[in-house]
Protein backbone atom coordinates (compact mmCIF):
# COMPACT_ATOMS: atom_id res chain seq x y z
CA UNK A 1 0.00 0.00 0.00
CA UNK A 2 1.40 3.63 -0.68
CA UNK A 3 1.78 6.14 1.40
CA UNK A 4 -1.03 8.00 -0.04
CA UNK A 5 -3.34 5.05 0.06
CA UNK A 6 -2.46 4.32 3.65
CA UNK A 7 -3.43 8.32 4.82
CA UNK A 8 -6.68 7.87 3.25
CA UNK A 9 -7.36 4.44 4.56
CA UNK A 10 -6.53 5.51 8.25
CA UNK A 11 -8.95 8.93 7.56
CA UNK A 12 -11.21 7.04 6.29
CA UNK A 13 -11.67 5.10 9.46
CA UNK A 14 -11.02 7.99 11.92
CA UNK A 15 -13.85 9.68 10.13
CA UNK A 16 -15.93 7.07 10.48
CA UNK A 17 -15.46 6.19 14.06
CA UNK A 18 -15.93 10.44 14.52
CA UNK A 19 -19.35 10.17 12.97
CA UNK A 20 -20.31 7.51 15.22
CA UNK A 21 -19.63 8.89 18.40
CA UNK A 22 -21.89 11.78 17.92
CA UNK A 23 -24.76 9.43 18.77
CA UNK A 24 -23.27 10.28 22.74
CA UNK A 25 -24.90 13.56 22.58
CA UNK A 26 -28.32 11.14 22.44
CA UNK A 27 -27.77 9.67 25.55
CA UNK A 28 -29.33 11.00 28.27
CA UNK A 29 -27.91 11.21 32.11
CA UNK A 30 -30.21 10.60 35.29
CA UNK A 31 -29.06 14.40 36.85
CA UNK A 32 -30.44 17.50 35.36
CA UNK A 33 -28.29 20.76 34.32
CA UNK A 34 -27.46 23.43 36.69
CA UNK A 35 -30.39 25.44 35.54
CA UNK A 36 -32.86 22.69 36.12
CA UNK A 37 -34.20 22.82 31.97
CA UNK A 38 -33.59 19.18 31.73
CA UNK A 39 -31.61 16.47 31.88
CA UNK A 40 -27.72 16.07 31.04
CA UNK A 41 -27.01 13.99 28.06
CA UNK A 42 -23.19 11.98 28.10
CA UNK A 43 -21.43 14.13 25.92
CA UNK A 44 -21.63 17.18 27.34
CA UNK A 45 -21.06 15.64 30.57
CA UNK A 46 -17.74 14.67 29.10
CA UNK A 47 -16.92 17.97 28.27
CA UNK A 48 -18.18 19.22 31.65
CA UNK A 49 -15.43 16.27 33.29
CA UNK A 50 -12.67 17.42 30.97
CA UNK A 51 -12.86 21.16 32.20
CA UNK A 52 -13.10 19.67 35.86
CA UNK A 53 -10.03 17.63 35.27
CA UNK A 54 -7.72 20.76 33.92
CA UNK A 55 -9.09 23.14 36.78
CA UNK A 56 -9.15 20.93 39.46
CA UNK A 57 -5.63 19.26 38.67
CA UNK A 58 -3.61 20.67 41.45
CA UNK A 59 -6.04 18.99 43.70
CA UNK A 60 -4.79 15.54 42.98
CA UNK A 61 -3.03 13.75 45.54
CA UNK A 62 -0.05 13.30 43.23
CA UNK A 63 -0.26 16.83 41.22
CA UNK A 64 3.82 17.00 40.03
CA UNK A 65 2.80 13.04 38.93
CA UNK A 66 -0.02 13.03 37.39
CA UNK A 67 -0.33 12.64 33.43
CA UNK A 68 -2.98 15.07 33.66
CA UNK A 69 -3.48 15.01 29.26
CA UNK A 70 -4.44 10.92 30.39
CA UNK A 71 -7.11 12.49 32.75
CA UNK A 72 -8.40 14.30 29.80
CA UNK A 73 -8.52 12.06 27.29
CA UNK A 74 -10.28 9.26 29.56
CA UNK A 75 -12.92 11.26 30.65
CA UNK A 76 -13.35 12.44 27.42
CA UNK A 77 -13.67 8.72 25.92
CA UNK A 78 -15.16 6.93 29.25
CA UNK A 79 -18.63 6.90 28.41
CA UNK A 80 -18.91 6.13 24.45
CA UNK A 81 -19.51 2.65 25.51
CA UNK A 82 -22.79 4.22 26.54
CA UNK A 83 -23.55 4.25 22.59
CA UNK A 84 -24.45 0.99 22.50
CA UNK A 85 -24.62 0.24 26.44
CA UNK A 86 -26.52 3.02 27.27
CA UNK A 87 -26.70 4.68 31.35
CA UNK A 88 -27.92 2.15 33.47
CA UNK A 89 -29.65 2.49 36.42
CA UNK A 90 -27.91 -0.66 38.55
CA UNK A 91 -29.64 -1.91 41.81
CA UNK A 92 -28.35 -5.31 41.87
CA UNK A 93 -24.89 -7.50 41.10
CA UNK A 94 -26.85 -9.24 38.38
CA UNK A 95 -27.47 -6.21 36.94
CA UNK A 96 -24.23 -5.24 36.83
CA UNK A 97 -22.62 -7.91 35.91
CA UNK A 98 -24.89 -7.76 32.81
CA UNK A 99 -23.93 -3.97 32.00
CA UNK A 100 -19.98 -4.93 32.25
CA UNK A 101 -19.93 -7.24 29.60
CA UNK A 102 -22.52 -4.80 27.38
CA UNK A 103 -20.33 -2.59 27.64
CA UNK A 104 -16.92 -4.33 27.24
CA UNK A 105 -18.53 -5.43 23.68
CA UNK A 106 -19.25 -2.01 23.47
CA UNK A 107 -15.63 -0.85 23.67
CA UNK A 108 -15.01 -3.24 21.24
CA UNK A 109 -17.37 -2.38 18.74
CA UNK A 110 -16.74 1.49 18.61
CA UNK A 111 -12.95 1.47 18.95
CA UNK A 112 -11.71 -0.88 16.51
CA UNK A 113 -14.04 1.32 14.06
CA UNK A 114 -10.52 3.06 14.40
CA UNK A 115 -7.14 2.05 12.88
CA UNK A 116 -5.95 -0.82 14.76
CA UNK A 117 -2.85 1.14 16.73
CA UNK A 118 -5.55 3.80 17.71
CA UNK A 119 -7.87 1.06 19.01
CA UNK A 120 -5.55 -0.91 20.97
CA UNK A 121 -5.11 2.31 22.45
CA UNK A 122 -8.33 3.50 23.20
CA UNK A 123 -9.18 0.22 24.51
CA UNK A 124 -6.42 -0.44 26.90
CA UNK A 125 -7.72 3.76 28.15
CA UNK A 126 -10.56 2.88 28.62
CA UNK A 127 -9.88 -0.51 30.70
CA UNK A 128 -7.55 1.54 32.67
CA UNK A 129 -10.29 3.57 33.79
CA UNK A 130 -12.79 1.02 34.24
CA UNK A 131 -10.24 -0.47 36.99
CA UNK A 132 -9.62 2.58 38.49
CA UNK A 133 -5.67 1.76 39.96
CA UNK A 134 -3.34 3.80 38.52
CA UNK A 135 -3.42 7.68 40.22
CA UNK A 136 -4.61 8.65 36.68
CA UNK A 137 -8.13 6.60 36.57
CA UNK A 138 -8.66 7.15 40.20
CA UNK A 139 -8.67 10.94 40.02
CA UNK A 140 -10.59 10.80 36.97
CA UNK A 141 -13.10 8.09 38.38
CA UNK A 142 -13.43 10.64 41.55
CA UNK A 143 -14.16 13.99 39.07
CA UNK A 144 -17.01 11.75 37.47
CA UNK A 145 -18.97 11.37 40.63
CA UNK A 146 -17.82 15.40 41.68
CA UNK A 147 -19.48 16.59 38.61
CA UNK A 148 -23.07 15.40 39.17
CA UNK A 149 -22.65 16.53 42.70
CA UNK A 150 -22.16 19.98 41.51
CA UNK A 151 -25.38 19.78 39.50
CA UNK A 152 -27.08 18.52 41.86
CA UNK A 153 -26.52 21.09 44.68
CA UNK A 154 -27.08 23.85 41.89
CA UNK A 155 -30.48 21.77 41.85
CA UNK A 156 -31.93 21.09 45.48
CA UNK A 157 -30.87 17.84 45.06
CA UNK A 158 -34.17 17.58 43.56
CA UNK A 159 -33.07 14.38 41.58
CA UNK A 160 -31.82 12.34 44.41
CA UNK A 161 -35.23 13.30 45.90
CA UNK A 162 -37.02 12.13 43.05
CA UNK A 163 -34.98 8.93 42.87
CA UNK A 164 -35.22 8.17 46.67
CA UNK A 165 -32.19 7.52 47.49
CA UNK A 166 -30.27 7.35 50.90
CA UNK A 167 -27.42 9.57 52.41
CA UNK A 168 -25.86 5.97 53.01
CA UNK A 169 -26.06 5.13 49.05
CA UNK A 170 -24.82 8.54 48.31
CA UNK A 171 -21.72 8.18 50.89
CA UNK A 172 -21.06 4.78 49.24
CA UNK A 173 -20.96 6.00 45.80
CA UNK A 174 -19.00 9.30 46.55
CA UNK A 175 -16.40 6.90 48.56
CA UNK A 176 -13.97 7.06 45.62
CA UNK A 177 -13.60 10.93 46.12
CA UNK A 178 -12.72 11.00 49.64
CA UNK A 179 -10.22 8.06 48.78
CA UNK A 180 -9.01 9.26 45.64
CA UNK A 181 -9.21 13.34 45.61
CA UNK A 182 -9.46 13.92 49.39
CA UNK A 183 -8.94 17.62 48.69
CA UNK A 184 -12.26 17.69 47.08
CA UNK A 185 -13.94 16.12 49.78
CA UNK A 186 -14.73 18.62 51.97
CA UNK A 187 -16.86 19.83 48.94
CA UNK A 188 -18.54 16.72 48.45
CA UNK A 189 -19.47 16.46 52.15
CA UNK A 190 -20.61 19.75 52.55
CA UNK A 191 -23.73 19.23 49.31
CA UNK A 192 -24.43 15.98 50.86
CA UNK A 193 -24.95 17.64 54.49
CA UNK A 194 -27.48 19.99 52.81
CA UNK A 195 -29.01 17.57 50.73
CA UNK A 196 -29.48 15.65 54.11
CA UNK A 197 -30.21 19.10 56.09
CA UNK A 198 -33.12 20.20 54.07
CA UNK A 199 -34.81 16.45 53.52
CA UNK A 200 -33.79 15.14 50.93
CA UNK A 201 -32.17 12.01 51.28
CA UNK A 202 -34.36 9.06 52.78
CA UNK B 1 -3.15 33.60 54.59
CA UNK B 2 -2.99 30.25 55.94
CA UNK B 3 -2.09 27.38 53.03
CA UNK B 4 -5.53 25.91 54.02
CA UNK B 5 -6.85 29.24 53.51
CA UNK B 6 -5.28 29.78 50.11
CA UNK B 7 -6.43 26.18 48.87
CA UNK B 8 -10.13 26.77 50.31
CA UNK B 9 -10.84 29.85 48.37
CA UNK B 10 -9.05 28.64 45.17
CA UNK B 11 -11.85 25.87 45.29
CA UNK B 12 -13.88 28.13 45.94
CA UNK B 13 -13.42 30.13 42.62
CA UNK B 14 -12.88 26.77 41.07
CA UNK B 15 -16.15 25.52 41.93
CA UNK B 16 -18.23 28.59 41.08
CA UNK B 17 -16.32 28.36 37.31
CA UNK B 18 -17.48 25.37 36.70
CA UNK B 19 -20.70 25.64 37.72
CA UNK B 20 -20.77 29.01 35.80
CA UNK B 21 -19.74 26.89 32.02
CA UNK B 22 -22.43 24.87 32.70
CA UNK B 23 -24.76 27.66 30.61
CA UNK B 24 -22.68 26.54 27.76
CA UNK B 25 -24.93 23.40 27.42
CA UNK B 26 -27.98 25.61 26.32
CA UNK B 27 -26.08 27.43 23.89
CA UNK B 28 -27.32 26.18 20.88
CA UNK B 29 -25.65 26.45 17.59
CA UNK B 30 -26.57 26.31 13.67
CA UNK B 31 -25.98 22.90 12.65
CA UNK B 32 -27.96 19.99 13.52
CA UNK B 33 -26.59 16.69 15.32
CA UNK B 34 -25.77 13.35 12.55
CA UNK B 35 -29.13 11.81 13.01
CA UNK B 36 -31.18 15.34 12.29
CA UNK B 37 -33.04 15.44 15.60
CA UNK B 38 -32.42 18.14 16.74
CA UNK B 39 -29.33 21.14 17.04
CA UNK B 40 -26.26 20.78 18.47
CA UNK B 41 -25.37 22.83 21.81
CA UNK B 42 -21.76 24.34 22.09
CA UNK B 43 -20.86 22.39 25.40
CA UNK B 44 -21.30 18.88 22.81
CA UNK B 45 -19.49 20.63 19.93
CA UNK B 46 -16.81 21.47 22.09
CA UNK B 47 -16.43 17.87 23.35
CA UNK B 48 -16.79 16.27 19.94
CA UNK B 49 -13.96 18.67 18.73
CA UNK B 50 -11.80 17.58 21.47
CA UNK B 51 -12.04 14.07 19.95
CA UNK B 52 -11.29 15.66 16.63
CA UNK B 53 -8.14 16.68 17.90
CA UNK B 54 -6.98 13.73 19.83
CA UNK B 55 -8.18 11.18 16.65
CA UNK B 56 -6.16 13.54 13.99
CA UNK B 57 -3.55 14.85 15.17
CA UNK B 58 -1.24 13.46 12.92
CA UNK B 59 -2.56 14.64 10.29
CA UNK B 60 -1.35 18.53 11.45
CA UNK B 61 1.11 19.94 9.30
CA UNK B 62 3.81 19.13 12.41
CA UNK B 63 2.52 16.57 14.27
CA UNK B 64 6.05 15.73 16.03
CA UNK B 65 6.25 19.41 16.98
CA UNK B 66 2.32 20.15 18.08
CA UNK B 67 1.14 20.57 21.17
CA UNK B 68 -1.82 18.33 21.14
CA UNK B 69 -2.54 19.04 24.83
CA UNK B 70 -2.68 22.67 24.68
CA UNK B 71 -4.94 22.29 21.37
CA UNK B 72 -7.41 20.21 23.04
CA UNK B 73 -7.66 22.69 26.06
CA UNK B 74 -8.23 25.49 23.32
CA UNK B 75 -11.14 23.25 21.50
CA UNK B 76 -12.66 22.79 25.19
CA UNK B 77 -12.18 26.35 26.15
CA UNK B 78 -12.71 28.37 22.89
CA UNK B 79 -16.40 28.83 23.29
CA UNK B 80 -17.04 29.72 26.90
CA UNK B 81 -17.66 33.29 25.71
CA UNK B 82 -20.75 32.46 23.92
CA UNK B 83 -22.52 31.94 27.47
CA UNK B 84 -22.72 36.17 27.05
CA UNK B 85 -22.06 36.87 23.77
CA UNK B 86 -24.34 33.28 22.15
CA UNK B 87 -23.66 31.68 19.01
CA UNK B 88 -23.93 34.73 16.14
CA UNK B 89 -24.33 33.90 12.43
CA UNK B 90 -22.75 37.12 11.32
CA UNK B 91 -23.67 39.11 8.07
CA UNK B 92 -21.33 41.73 7.59
CA UNK B 93 -18.22 43.58 8.99
CA UNK B 94 -20.33 45.60 11.50
CA UNK B 95 -21.89 42.92 12.91
CA UNK B 96 -18.35 41.05 13.40
CA UNK B 97 -16.88 44.22 15.33
CA UNK B 98 -19.73 44.05 17.76
CA UNK B 99 -19.40 40.09 18.33
CA UNK B 100 -15.62 40.66 18.88
CA UNK B 101 -16.26 42.90 21.50
CA UNK B 102 -18.95 41.16 23.30
CA UNK B 103 -16.48 38.35 23.59
CA UNK B 104 -13.75 39.79 24.72
CA UNK B 105 -15.97 41.30 27.59
CA UNK B 106 -17.41 37.63 28.12
CA UNK B 107 -13.58 36.27 28.14
CA UNK B 108 -12.70 38.91 30.68
CA UNK B 109 -15.78 38.46 33.23
CA UNK B 110 -15.75 34.22 33.02
CA UNK B 111 -12.73 33.70 33.29
CA UNK B 112 -12.29 35.90 35.76
CA UNK B 113 -14.08 33.50 38.10
CA UNK B 114 -10.96 31.53 38.67
CA UNK B 115 -7.73 32.06 40.62
CA UNK B 116 -5.36 34.71 38.97
CA UNK B 117 -3.07 32.55 37.98
CA UNK B 118 -5.84 30.17 35.80
CA UNK B 119 -7.66 32.95 34.77
CA UNK B 120 -4.46 35.16 33.06
CA UNK B 121 -3.42 31.21 31.42
CA UNK B 122 -6.83 31.05 29.75
CA UNK B 123 -7.22 34.42 28.69
CA UNK B 124 -4.35 33.71 27.14
CA UNK B 125 -5.18 30.57 25.73
CA UNK B 126 -8.34 31.76 24.31
CA UNK B 127 -6.65 34.87 22.62
CA UNK B 128 -3.84 32.48 21.07
CA UNK B 129 -6.99 30.24 19.49
CA UNK B 130 -8.67 33.95 18.59
CA UNK B 131 -5.44 35.23 16.68
CA UNK B 132 -5.37 31.68 15.00
CA UNK B 133 -1.19 32.27 14.41
CA UNK B 134 0.58 29.53 16.22
CA UNK B 135 0.79 25.94 15.08
CA UNK B 136 -1.95 25.09 17.68
CA UNK B 137 -4.72 27.79 17.21
CA UNK B 138 -4.89 27.04 13.31
CA UNK B 139 -4.70 23.35 13.19
CA UNK B 140 -7.68 24.39 16.11
CA UNK B 141 -9.38 26.83 13.81
CA UNK B 142 -9.43 24.21 11.07
CA UNK B 143 -10.71 21.57 13.08
CA UNK B 144 -13.46 23.82 14.65
CA UNK B 145 -14.79 24.06 10.51
CA UNK B 146 -14.37 20.35 9.73
CA UNK B 147 -16.41 19.21 12.82
CA UNK B 148 -19.78 21.06 11.46
CA UNK B 149 -18.67 19.82 7.92
CA UNK B 150 -18.78 16.13 9.32
CA UNK B 151 -22.83 16.70 10.54
CA UNK B 152 -23.51 18.98 7.35
CA UNK B 153 -22.70 15.90 5.13
CA UNK B 154 -24.03 13.53 7.71
CA UNK B 155 -27.77 15.11 7.43
CA UNK B 156 -27.32 16.10 3.08
CA UNK B 157 -26.37 19.31 3.97
CA UNK B 158 -30.14 20.75 4.74
CA UNK B 159 -28.47 23.64 6.97
CA UNK B 160 -26.71 25.01 4.47
CA UNK B 161 -29.71 24.44 2.05
CA UNK B 162 -32.06 26.22 4.66
CA UNK B 163 -29.67 29.37 5.01
CA UNK B 164 -29.60 29.82 1.37
CA UNK B 165 -25.21 29.43 1.19
CA UNK B 166 -23.30 29.89 -1.69
CA UNK B 167 -20.44 27.29 -2.85
CA UNK B 168 -18.14 30.76 -2.45
CA UNK B 169 -19.25 31.17 0.99
CA UNK B 170 -18.40 27.60 2.12
CA UNK B 171 -15.38 27.53 0.56
CA UNK B 172 -14.14 30.77 1.89
CA UNK B 173 -14.98 29.77 5.77
CA UNK B 174 -13.47 26.45 4.77
CA UNK B 175 -10.09 27.94 3.42
CA UNK B 176 -8.41 27.53 6.97
CA UNK B 177 -8.62 23.68 6.60
CA UNK B 178 -6.90 24.12 2.96
CA UNK B 179 -4.28 26.37 4.83
CA UNK B 180 -3.95 24.79 8.31
CA UNK B 181 -5.01 20.98 8.00
CA UNK B 182 -4.36 20.70 4.12
CA UNK B 183 -4.80 16.77 4.64
CA UNK B 184 -7.86 17.02 5.84
CA UNK B 185 -8.91 19.09 2.81
CA UNK B 186 -9.67 16.27 0.43
CA UNK B 187 -12.74 15.04 2.81
CA UNK B 188 -13.93 18.67 3.12
CA UNK B 189 -13.74 19.00 -0.85
CA UNK B 190 -15.89 15.94 -1.41
CA UNK B 191 -18.28 17.36 1.09
CA UNK B 192 -18.78 20.71 -0.59
CA UNK B 193 -18.40 19.30 -3.72
CA UNK B 194 -21.60 16.45 -3.24
CA UNK B 195 -23.49 19.30 -1.55
CA UNK B 196 -22.70 21.13 -4.85
CA UNK B 197 -23.61 18.37 -7.32
CA UNK B 198 -26.49 17.57 -5.25
CA UNK B 199 -28.31 21.00 -5.70
CA UNK B 200 -28.05 22.05 -1.74
CA UNK B 201 -26.10 24.87 -2.70
CA UNK B 202 -26.75 28.22 -4.02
Amino acid sequence: MSDIENVNERLNRQFRFLLEVDRLKGIQRQNILADASRRENSAEHSWHLALLAIILAEHSPIPENLDIFKVVKMVLMHDLVEIDAGDAFLQNPEEERIQVAKEARAAERIFSLLPEDQSAELISLWEEFEMGTTPEASFARALDRVQPALLHDATNAVVWAEHGVTEQQILHKMEVVRKSAPRLWPKIWSIIRRAADEGKLR
